[in-house]
C-alpha cells in the first residue's frame, strides 16, 4: 500500500511527544531528499502565529525551495510573545538536525490551544523521534499527528497523467472551527512527485485554493495559525511543467484540495448536513463570492438547516446584506430541485414538505438565482447545531 | 399615570385584529393632532420589505412631516412581491382614513414571518378597531402591539428641561434576531412633544442611532424590516430647537435610545449576558469599531460567553480578523478589571478563576486595549446559546 501512503521524494513521521494532553500523535514531520519547490498560503488573520510568521520569513528567504517542516498538535503556539518566536525557532533548529539540512529549509506549524507557551521539552522529544521514524511510507502517521479533536484522519491522493508520465498528488487537513474553536484551525499539507517550479508552483497553489479552502464556512472565524502547504519533488519528470501540463496538473491540485475542504466540513462534530450554496445570476463573479459566504455564515441560515427548516426568507435576508448588486424581485431560491422562492417571493410551485426531504440528506445543494448577470461562485456550508454551542461553550482551555 | 404613557399631541392605539397566530395584540397605531416633524433609519439591507420601501418613499415625499403611522406584528410582508407592495399601500390608505389625514402622510411597518402575504381581511379589523380605541394614554398598549416573540414589552422614557420647559421623550421597541429569528426584527418608534424642524430631528436621529442600536449584535443578521422612527409634535415649544438645546435634546434622545437597545439585547430568549465590548487604543474610530463588531459578532466569542470560558485567545483571533491597523504585541484584554492579556500574550496576572467569576455576571464589560492610538467604540454583545440554537433550528414558519 507504499502508493497510498507515500510520494516519490520524500519521507514522513508522525510520533507521540506527549504535548497533548490526551492519548495520540502530535509530533509530525516531512523531509525531501534535497530542496524542493514549496509553496504555502497563511491565515490572513493579522493575529499570526509565531509559526506562521517563521515559514513565512523562511519560505521567502528560501526563495520558494525548502527541505522539510514540522508541525505540532495540542498547542497553536499563538499569542505567546517572545518566548513563541523563541520556541518557534527552536523547533525549526531541532527539526532541520533530524532532517539534515539549515534551519533556514524548515518550515514550521502548529496547532491547538492559544496562548499556552509550548511545552519544549516534549515537542524536541517529539522531533528526536520523528527523526528516527522517517520513512517513505509514513503520510497516514503524519496526517494523524496533525489532528486535534478531529473525529479521523482526512486524506485524498490524486493521480495524473502528464506527458506520459504519472504524477501524483497526496495530501491531508485538519479541523475546521466547528470540531476545534480554540484550536488555531486549518492545516494543510500536500506532497508531489510533479517537477514544477517555485513560482508556477505558487501560482497553482493559489489557483487550488481560492474555490476549494477560501470557499468553506463553518463559523467565519479565521484562525491564527491557518496554514497551507505544497511540496513538489520533482521526481516524476525533468523539465519543470508549463502551458496544458501545468493547467493539468493546476486541475489535479484543485481537486484535491476540494475533496480535502469537503472532509474538513464533514468531519465536523456537531456537522450533519454539507450544504453547497451555488450563487449564479451574479453581475460579477466578486459579488457572487459575498452572497454565497453571506448565505454560508449567517447564523439564521445555519440553524435553519439544522433543523431542516425551508426558510427561504433568511436566504434572501442573508443575499440582502451582502452588499452585492441585486434586484430583490428577480432572485429565485431552489434547494436541489424544489424550488421555494421566484421573482423575490413565494414560488407558485413552493412544496414545504418536498424542501423539508431535502433537506434531510447529509448532502444537498442551494441555489440561489440572482438573475441580474452571468457570474457564479460557489461555497460549502454547514449547520449550526447544539453540538457547536455545547463544544465551544463547554470547552475549557 | 398619563405621564408613563403618552407624549402631548400624541394619540396611540394597540388592538388585536388577529393577524398573529398567538394571543395578543398585532396592530399599532400612532396619530398627530397635525403633522408633525418626523425622522426615520430603515434597514440597511437590500432586500427591503414592503412596507419600508413606502414608508422610504412617503417620509421623503412628504418633507418630514406626517401624521401617523400603523404597524402590525406577526407577519413581515416581505419578500411577497407586487401582492406585498399593494397591500402595504391598503394598510397605508386604511390607517389615514382611521387618523383622518391623507395616505401620503401615515408610514409604514411590518414584522414578523417572511414571504407570506399579509392576511388583509384582519388588518382591516384591526386598523378599524385601532381607529376607534386611539387615546392619549395608549402608548403601553401600542407597544405590546408591536412585540412579537419577544418576552415583554421595552419601553424608556426621558424628560428634559430646555429653556424653562420640560420635554418629553418616550420610546419602545421590539425584537432582536436572539428572539425572533425569523421575524423581521427591529421596529423602534419614539415620541416627543420637542419642537424641532425635521432637518434637524434627522441629524439627530443619525446620531442617537449609530452608538445605540447600530452598536448592539445578536447574531449579525440585519432583517429586511428594520425601522426606528421618531415623530416630534412640537407642544413644548413654539421655537425649534437650536445650538445647545438641539445638542442637550440630541443627548436626550441617544440616552434613550441606548436604554431601548440595551433592553431588546437583554431580552432575547436564550440571552443570560450582556456584554459591553469596549475597545480604545485604535487607530481610527472607525477602526475601534470594526473591532468590536468584530468581536461582538464572532461565534466562537459568544459561545465562550455562554459557557463563561475567559479564552482570550478566542478574543485576539476575532481582533485579528477585524481588518483593522493592529500590532498583536501591543493589545491587553480585560473582563471587568481582570486582567487576561498583556503585550499580546498571556498576562503575568491572569487569573482565570477571577475571570471566570466575572463571566458568571449578567453583565460585564469586555475591554480591548489595541495600544496603537487614542480612538475608542462600544458595542453590546450577548452569549450564543443553546436557546439561541433551538429557537432557530426548530422554529417553523
Amino acid at each position: 500500500m507504499t502508493a497510498h501512503v507515500g510520494c516519490p521524494g520524500f519521507r514522513f513521521a508522525g510520533v507521540r511527544g506527549g504535548i497533548k494532553k490526551k492519548a495520540g500523535l502530535d509530533l509530525g514531520v516531512i523531509a525531501a531528499d534535497r530542496p524542493v519547490a514549496t509553496a504555502a498560503v497563511f491565515t490572513s488573520n493579522r493575529v499570526k502565529a509565531a509559526p506562521v510568521v517563521l515559514s513565512q520569513r523562511a519560505l521567502r528567504a528560501a526563495r520558494g525551495k525548502v527541505r522539510g517542516l514540522v508541525v505540532n498538535s495540542g498547542n497553536a503556539n499563538a499569542c505567546t510573545g517572545p518566548r513563541g518566536a523563541a520556541d518557534a525557532r527552536r523547533m525549526q533548529a531541532l527539526a532541520a538536525a533530524a532532517i539534515g539540512c539549515a534551519p533556514g529549509e524548515v518550515l514550521v506549524a502548529s496547532t491547538g490551544v492559544i496562548g499556552e507557551p509550548l511545552p519544549m521539552d516534549r515537542v524536541e522529544t517529539g522531533i528526536s523521534l520523528a527523526g528516527a521514524a522517517l520513512t517513505e511510507t509514513g503520510f497516514a502517521a503524519f496526517a494523524d499527528a496533525i489532528l486535534t479533536t478531529d473525529r479521523r484522519a482526512k486524506l485524498a491522493r490524486r493521480e495524473v497523467r502528464l506527458g506520459g508520465r504519472t504524477i501524483t498528488l497526496l495530501g491531508c487537513t485538519k479541523g475546521a472551527g466547528m470540531i476545534a474553536p480554540n484550536m488555531a484551525t486549518t492545516l494543510t499539507f500536500v506532497v508531489t512527485d510533479a517537477a514544477i517550479a517555485p513560482g508556477a508552483l505558487a501560482a497553482a497553489t493559489r489557483a487550488a485554493v481560492a474555490p476549494t479552502f477560501n470557499a468553506i464556512a463553518v463559523d467565519g472565524d479565521t484562525s491564527t495559525n491557518d496554514m497551507l502547504a505544497v511540496m513538489a519533488s520533482g521526481r516524476a519528470g525533468k523539465a519543470p511543467l508549463a502551458g496544458k501540463a501545468l493547467a493539468a496538473f493546476t486541475a489535479a491540485l484543485t481537486e484535491l484540495c476540494a475533496d480535502l475542504a469537503r472532509q474538513l466540513i464533514g468531519d465536523g462534530e456537531g456537522v450533519h448536513h454539507v450544504v453547497t450554496v451555488q450563487v449564479k445570476g451574479a453581475t460579477s463573479a466578486r459579488a457572487a463570492t459575498a452572497v454565497a459566504r453571506r448565505i454560508a455564515t449567517s447564523p439564521l441560515v445555519k440553524t435553519a438547516i439544522a433543523g431542516g427548516d425551508p426558510n427561504w426568507g433568511r436566504i434572501l435576508c442573508a443575499v440582502g446584506n451582502a452588499g452585492a448588486a441585486i434586484k430583490p424581485e428577480r432572485i429565485s431560491v431552489w434547494l436541489d430541485d424544489a424550488r421555494l422562492c421566484a421573482a423575490g417571493a413565494r414560488a407558485p410551485d413552493h412544496d414545504e414538505a418536498r424542501a423539508a426531504a431535502v433537506m434531510r440528506q447529509p448532502a444537498y445543494t442551494m441555489t440561489v438565482d440572482l438573475g441580474v448577470g452571468r457570474a457564479s461562485a460557489s461555497y460549502l456550508a454547514c449547520d449550526l447545531s447544539h453540538e457547536y454551542v455545547s463544544i465551544n461553550a463547554d470547552y475549557r482551555s
